[in-house]
Formats: C-alpha cells, sequence, structure tokens
C-alpha cells in the first residue's frame, strides 16, 4: 500500500559497527553509552536501540522524560538504564521511579526534588564547566562540596558534563573544562565519571573517562571537524523523480520565479520539500544524484518538491518518472548536504521528515526478539 | 503520562473562521478546498480535516499518495474528493480508484494511464502556466487541444494552475499566468476552474473562478507579503523552561562558545531545539517572551535546548523552572518568528516537530462523530 516519494535508508551493520569501533577505541573499562534523544537523531529509536542493545549497550541517554518513557516502554522495565538529560521534570516527579528511569540532575533544586520523590535510587549528577546549558554551576558546585550532606538519599550512579567546542580539536576551551571537570570528580570517588560527546572520545584516552556519550558519530557524522571521517555512513536518502520538464530560455522556475534559465534546458521535479526536512535554505544551493550526473537544485525548495537542472545530460541517460535521484549516498556525503543548507549534519538528521519511508536494513535480524514491544514500528 | 518540554496549541475554531471568512469571500458558486498537505501544515491532519468538513469543505488536496490513503482511512470511502497533488504515481495506479482518490493529472503520461487504469472516473488536469514544476507544459497543451481525443476515457472534474508569485502583489508574472490559465481553460467550456492560493484569493473576485486553493492563510499565515495579515492566528507553541543561570561577565554559552557575556547576568534553558523544527539559524536570533518581557536567544540553537537571556528583568517577575514561555502567540507571531529565522511562515509551520505535545482547542465538538476512524490520534 502507498508509494514512497522519499527513501531513508537506515544501514543497522553500519550503525553497529560505529558503535563496537567506540567499544575498541575506549577498551573494556569505559562504558559506551547509546545516545538516542531526537528518535535517534531522527533514524527512528526502536530499531536503533535493539542494535545498541545486542552490541552490548546498558544505558541510553534521551532528552525528554516523554522520550525516556516511549523508549522504557520498548524495553524491560529496569533494564538497561535511560537516563533523561532534559533533568527532573517538575510535576512528573513519580513517573522516573515508576518507569525505572534516572534523571540527570541539573540543578540543585532537582537534587532536592529526587531526594524525596525516590529516597536511595541513584541519579546523575551533571556539572556545568563552560557550557551554560544544563547543570550544576559554580556556585551550586562549591555548595555542594561545602556541605556534602546535601547529596544525602541521592546516590550518583555518575557525575558527568559536556564539551563546548570539542569538535574543534584545538579549541583552548576544550581543555579547560575537563581540567574543570576532573577537579570536581575527585570529589566524588567511586562515582564513574562522563564527559567526552563524540569529538571528545576521538580526542584521546585521557577524554574518555567511564562512560562516553557519542552522538552524532554513531549515526555516521564526522567527529571533528576538519578532519577525515572514520565513521561508517549509516543513512542514504533518495526521492522519488514526479516529472521531467523542458524549459526554454527565459523562463523560471518556482516560488518568486527566482531562478531564469539562460538557454533551454530540462529540469527533474523531485518529490520531497522542507515539509521533509529538506531545508529551504538548500534554495538555489546544493544538488542531488543520478547515475554519475550531478543535478544542481535550481530555484526555492518548496513544501514537498524540488527542481533539478538535468540540462545537458544525454537523452539515454536521463532519469524517468518513478527513478529516484540519490541526495545522500555513494555521490554525496550528509555533511555535504548539510554544508550546502548552512548548517550541521545534526540539524540535516534530525529533521528526517515523518513521510520519507525509513528502510532500516540489517544482516542480522533485530526484530524477532522480544525486546521490542507489539506497538514497535518497525 | 509524560510531561510537555513544548506545548504547540491550535485553535480549531480560528482555523474555521478563516475558512468561513473564504467561503464568505469568494461566495456561494465558488468551493474552497481544504488544503491539507504535509499533515495539515504540521498541525494534524485529522483533527483540520473534521473541522473543515463540519464547515462544508468536499475536496482536500494533498501532496502525496501516503497522504491520501492516511486521509482517506479517516473518512467515508468516497466522500469527501480527495486529490493528489504529486500526480499518478508510476506503479500505484489502482490504488486511486480503489480508495477513491482523484489523481491531479501533471503530464501527458499521467493522462493516458489514468485513462487505462480506471476508464471513465474523474481527474484534475494540471496545466503549468509559468511555475515551471508540475503540470502540463507549453507542447502538451499544443498537443492536447490539437487532439482532444486524448483525454478520452478521463472526464476532468477540474482544470488547475499554480501561481509563482502572487503574494507579490504587484508582481507582473500573476497577470500573465491568470491570462494563460484562462486562454487554455477556454478549450474545456463546463469544467471547473482552479488557479488561486492563499495570495491569489485575496487578488480579488476575477481571482477566483470555481474552486480556490488557501493553504497557509487557513492556519493564520499572511497571505500577501508586505499587508496585514488579515486571518485569525491558529497557531500558538510555548516551551518549559529547564534551568535559570546566573552567568559571569566574560563567560560564554552553547557550542562553539558564539556568545559571550558582556556582564553578569541570567539566563534560562529553554527546552526546545532544532530537532523539534525551532531552526537551528535562530541562533543567536530572535526571541521568546515571558510575560511582558523579551527575551533574546543567545548562542548556538542545540538539539534540544535554547538559551534565553533573562538579564534585567526584576527578580519577582523571571519564569522559574517548569514554566512555559511563549514563542509563537499574543506578544510574537509566526511572521515574526520566520522572519528571525530568515524563512517563511509555511517552514516553521511545516516543521513544527512531533515532540510538541499538541493541543487542539474547540468550542464545538470535532471528536465524537463518526469521521473519525479508531486509529485517529486526536
Amino acid at each position: 500500500m502507498g508509494m514512497a516519494s522519499a527513501r531513508l535508508m537506515i544501514d543497522l551493520d553500519a550503525l553497529r559497527a560505529n558503535y563496537t569501533r567506540f567499544q575498541t577505541l575506549v577498551g573494556p573499562r569505559c562504558a559506551v553509552a547509546g545516545i538516542v534523544k531526537a528518535n535517534a537523531y531522527g533514524l527512528g529509536v526502536e530499531p536503533v536501540a535493539r542494535v545498541l542493545l545486542q552490541a552490548g549497550c546498558d544505558l541510553f541517554f534521551v532528552a525528554t522524560l516523554d522520550e525516556a518513557l516511549a523508549l522504557r516502554g520498548t524495553l524491560a522495565p529496569e533494564y538497561p538504564e535511560i537516563a533523561v538529560l532534559g533533568g527532573l521534570y517538575a510535576g512528573a516527579e513519580k513517573e522516573y521511579p515508576a518507569n525505572g528511569l534516572t534523571p540527570v540532575l541539573n540543578t540543585m533544586g532537582e537534587v532536592s526534588r529526587w531526594g524525596h520523590a525516590a529516597p536511595g535510587r541513584p541519579a546523575i549528577l551533571h556539572v556545568d564547566t563552560g557550557m551554560n546549558r544544563l547543570g550544576l554551576d559554580g556556585d551550586d558546585v562549591a555548595r555542594l562540596l561545602d556541605d556534602p550532606g546535601l547529596l544525602c538519599g541521592v546516590p550518583l550512579s555518575a557525575i558527568m558534563s559536556h564539551f563546548a567546542c570539542a569538535d574543534e580539536p584545538d579549541h583552548p576551551m576544550t581543555l579547560g573544562q575537563k581540567s574543570r571537570f576532573m577537579d570536581i570528580a575527585a570529589y566524588f570517588p567511586g562515582v564513574k565519571r562522563s564527559l567526552s560527546n563524540s569529538a571528545g572520545l576521538f580526542l584521546g584516552s585521557e577524554y574518555h573517562f567511564d562512560i562516553v556519550r557519542p552522538g552524532i558519530a554513531l549515526y555516521g557524522g564526522a567527529p571533528l571537524a576538519g578532519r577525515p571521517n572514520p565513521m561508517h555512513p549509516v543513512v542514504g536518502l533518495e526521492a522519488q523523480v514526479l516529472q521531467l520538464r523542458r524549459v526554454r530560455k527565459g523562463e523560471t522556475v518556482g516560488y518568486g520565479a527566482s531562478h531564469r534559465f539562460e538557454r533551454d534546458g530540462l529540469c527533474a521535479t523531485v518529490a520531497l520539500g522542507y515539509a521533509d526536512g529538506f531545508l529551504r535554505s538548500l534554495s538555489g544551493r546544493g544538488k542531488m544524484f543520478w547515475k554519475q550526473y550531478s543535478l544542481p537544485i535550481v530555484g526555492r525548495v518548496s513544501m514537498d518538491l524540488v527542481t533539478l537542472d538535468c540540462t545537458g545530460i544525454p537523452e539515454a541517460d536521463l532519469p524517468c518518472p518513478g527513478d529516484f535521484v540519490e541526495i545522500i549516498g555513494k555521490n554525496q556525503s550528509l555533511e555535504s548536504v548539510a554544508s550546502d543548507a548552512g548548517t550541521i549534519p545534526y540539524e540535516i538528521l534530525t529533521g528526517m521528515g515523518a513521510r520519507y519511508h525509513r528502510v532500516w536494513k540489517a544482516q542480522r535480524d533485530v526484530r524477532d526478539e522480544k525486546f521490542l514491544s507489539e506497538r514497535a514500528k518497525f
């Protein structure tokens, strides 16, 4: 039933290979958490979590309580651990112990509320070291070190912080954050330490500590800016050609008539648009691929359609309506699309639209086990 | 269960009022189609379609076959009419008659395939008049007028075209497109004519013809650039404050440390990000509102979080964790957010993320009728 306008192919074997690569890199004494927030960066949290679990992941991070509840609904009630980066949402404290969820405690208020809501249950403590987004600030930390009784009733399963600039390998802030983190963590002997995201993981073993949290690199994105990407690509994207059009010199295409043809030519109208997360900033920028041909995007990206210039392709090589052109694949990387759109691969991934037909490919079956509940949309 | 990080409020009464306003404007001899593609511009196709049906809409337009099938699944098998703008997908011809769907025929190939797949069943013919995206081109039209037998077996329920620049009221192209459309339509006496989108509808009665197709204006967006917006706002958006942070002069916030504080201050970390369609281009631009205060976005928008500068707000007026700040509402319009993001309201609407809790508000109950199937996610 139905017909894909566009297809998002997710290579679960590549995802697994990326994950095991992290495991090899950090060694057996460091855990690799599964970062599956934002619906596993747009790729589908259930199949992704399933692969990671099979590969030995026993700690998942999500952004919101909703995401944690959804993920828990597909997993055993108490295993693996699911941590909520957004913290302990006010008014929803009881949902966490009731569903076996670990809050990342970002404020002293959350520490206190957790101690009352779930005495004796572990939490992760988040200390800020310069990101200034979530986590205890310097005053909070000082207060806590001054009066460890404030943590009474709150056993810590880990202490964490988050890098602001680790993807720029020589950024001076990174070393400062690491140093600050180690200073604070020293006050919590025996508590596991977690600092590094994808970038930090690739900065060397002194950045690994006890738990690493690679996100973008798991999904095939480059961990470090300006360096070769060592990860396996996980994502492919292709969209259907709806129509091939002859255009005449002087004619325009799309909204605002923003592109004018300087000679007679040929265009293909392709079935995806900004409603699919194919950003409107790609208007008149970027390209798609058909066979070995690079087809420039001309005119504005509209809600459901993009126009490609096919002028100059030999007649026998032209795509036909029903053919799928490549947006991300062997000819064009996720990074390249993001760069053309003026953004980062993360935004391209998490924007992947609901209309795409998602095709999860894996050699090893990840469906027929008890892990996935009935409602799993696979 | 769960907890909203961010809430999208959809005012179905305002939507209904916008629709009936179109009806009044075009009069009883012109139909107002329901444009519900892209999940009703991100707002939820089922409740939106329900309201439009109650208001008398008997023709809906979607972009893709998938969307048509999903919508048909919530409606009676043959009523109302559902038209697929993407056309007659190759290989899926039989899905259309089997599900009571009307293809918008965009090419002569589609005309021919429809004649064979569903002889005698009506379709809508799309002729291009300058958009150069979908629809018969000049040569196709000439061929068709030359040999009307090509339409044998294909009764037309309507003939349509689409404006490229109608939102710029004085754009010379608009008059040319209208004139071209009328010339072609004259060859199809008795066939209903449809040309205008939201903008065209507001250009005057000579643009109405038999069917109008307002999209953005239905959802509260301004139909004409640079003119006052006559529509009722339909959408409100608010997000939860997770944390309030004291920051010191010289500190930075967020990824890339792109924003540095020039004095001691106070920031709020808010629970939405580009994974929710809150575009990353809003980094360091735009604002949210709390009470009467405008809070500038500082630093980069990240996947799940945005930072607001709250410096200078009196202590007693500060938001607390758990409070919701306004992104779209009485203080800030959809147009304003789009402008800050460097895009158009359409992209903001259709990007509205899956994590938002959608709250549909209506005086009149739109739930307890047979229209919605069991699977309706209301």
